[in-house]
């Protein structure tokens, strides 16, 4: 009989919902830098579209000088890139927000990186031509359905700034991993939004328009905005890019560890610059050391960062890690609260007991 | 090419650790009453351990009056019973307790349940015969390893009491749902200890062994143990029946939902007689209402219920759910805190947004 027991102890992405199917990687226990598709975090709005791939084309309107209906082949022939990015759900850490806050309770694994190929929006928008009031570019998802405070369909539909949109960096993405993009990813063609939140990068892509004026759909205005009151939406913003952030991968949360030395390690990033430095505490924050920060290129992919720590005493000890770019922005110690729950950023810790 | 869309969403188990493996049933997720071995948690304490299945032999040893060593073949071929039974880990819901607890993180899916198939302990000691100084039957697993607390190597062992062992549903069991039991759930051999937190049913079973005195191994002694003070061990006493308790599987906790009404499901257990009622409240706990228990025929197993809530005022609400079993056990608005963390049953909650 084969050998059961050598079968190597993977890990699993945790179940946050089915219905839509809503997955969280298991961040701590990856074993690599570039995320493997099966444990890419999924999140979806609705149930997933029906595509009838055979007769699917990709249609660019709106305020454009030549409207252009392209297939994929001809996507696929258009000069490509290959680029690391971070897809971070803008709800990512949601659980850690006092008080609590509703919506998908994800723990520190709705985030993944790894490569994804594809062609600029830029390439498709020279092929367009720009009439000169377009002010955004909208982007409509084939995903679709009911929402509970509203009546309606809608369709998962995002806009872009002119501007971030003509970025070279935003692509029209076809593989991750050099391999096609796994449908419930977002096959055939799904948006990349490097340095922003993941509910820019719109998947199943069904059509882009160009508009004049600043997009209301819901998941751009009710949704994916901060609202740092309860009872009102006064002083609310749009989430855009992430926030600099990090994550202890190791030691996991309350883990029972022996005296001696032990490497913290974890993953730090931002949608903004350059992760520039990631501290760690042993001491509630009293003092703070700096980590080792592995040498990777980073593009718009997370550092992975190490610190030895050696303790002899036994007790509790909380172990934080906050990390610093290159614009000045650093972690708070504690979070902006906001009423949904987005952009959770504070100091990470963990607490561990040593025997 | 195939209609990947058309898969459906499946649940996953939930990583809490890889070394050892522990991961937890994503409980609210579960399209049946029967947990599918692929959605069985795992409880692991050392890496799994390396077994020559062709040279399998269970010893039975110490004070009996004939020792015997049975082989799978022998084994197999005894008269067999079939139970429904659950295993919870003594430390679900462990992530539960304020203030916390160190150990596994577990939420509320260190439980499973399904149909093991095997042979009545009592079958074999009456093989063997027993020595009337035998008080303990001790049971031995090839799991071993080293702990944080102490410097030599253990193997996973346990001990139950004379009556509970020669309890006719306490078997040696080979099968689950039908299937040779997976290796990484104990096979060949696992007992399997009705009623009991699941710390009693070793796996992988090595030797049984009938002793005189308490067995003090730190599976027994220093762990599973009820530590009521977190500076010091008095009062402690160990861990051995289920509590009476209950989980909400539906709504999910921090859920959004519509006005209307809808479907309030969950399960509930005890690990002495029978569940009686299962009572919920939406007010905090103000008004309790009972839950429809569904018919089935308990053995060891859980039982499922439901409860219809119509709700037409937005706002949030705390549903809460509590069991009582036919003992007059019943679950308690705050849990027992306990130093290691074990036996959580607190009533039940989750919080839902109603817009």
């Amino acid at each position: 009989m084969s050998n059961p027991q050598d079968r190597l102890n993977e890990p699993t992405l945790s179940t946050r919902g089915l219905q839509p199917e809503n997955k969280e990687t298991p961040i701590s226990f990856l074993n690599t830098d570039i995320v493997p598709s099966h444990l890419f975090f999924k999140r979806n709005h609705f149930s997933y579209p029906k595509l009838t791939y055979s007769n699917y084309w990709l249609p660019i309107n709106g305020l454009v000088k030549t409207p252009k209906i392209f297939s994929l082949q001809e996507i696929v022939k258009l000069p490509s890139k290959t680029i690391k990015v971070i897809l971070e759900c803008a709800g990512n850490k949601r659980s850690l927000f006092e008080p609590k806050v509703f919506g998908e309770q994800w723990e520190k694994g709705a985030i993944s990186q790894g490569y994804w190929t594809g062609v600029s929006l830029t390439t498709l928008l020279e092929a367009t031509g720009i009439n000169p009031k377009a002010k955004e570019v909208l982007i409509e998802g084939y995903d679709k359905g009911k929402r509970t405070d509203k009546n309606n369909e809608y369709s998962y539909s995002r806009s872009l700034p002119l501007d971030k949109a003509l970025d070279p960096d935003t692509i029209i993405a076809y593989e991750y991993n050099s391999q096609p993009i796994p449908f419930k990813h977002g096959y055939p063609l799904r948006l990349i939004v490097p340095n922003w939140y993941g509910m820019a990068s719109v998947k199943w892509i069904k059509q882009i328009s160009l508009i004049s004026s600043e997009f209301k759909g819901p998941y751009q205005s009710i949704d994916y905005v901060y609202y740092p009151n309860k009872e009102n939406d006064t002083d609310s913003f749009p989430v855009t890019i992430m926030n600099v952030n990090s994550t202890i991968q190791e030691p996991v949360h309350m883990e029972i560890l022996n005296t001696g030395t032990h490497v913290i390690k974890g993953i730090a990033w931002t949608g903004a610059g350059e992760v520039s430095k990631v501290e760690v505490s042993t001491d509630h924050g009293d003092t703070w050391l700096e980590a080792e920060i592995e040498p990777t290129y980073r593009s718009y992919g997370w550092v992975s960062w190490t610190y030895e720590w050696s303790v002899y005493d036994p007790g509790e000890y909380t172990i934080m890690s906050k990390s610093t770019d290159t614009l000045g922005r650093t972690q708070p110690l504690k979070p902006f609260w906001n009423r949904k729950g987005y952009g959770y950023n504070a100091i990470d810790k963990v607490e561990v007991k040593i025997e």
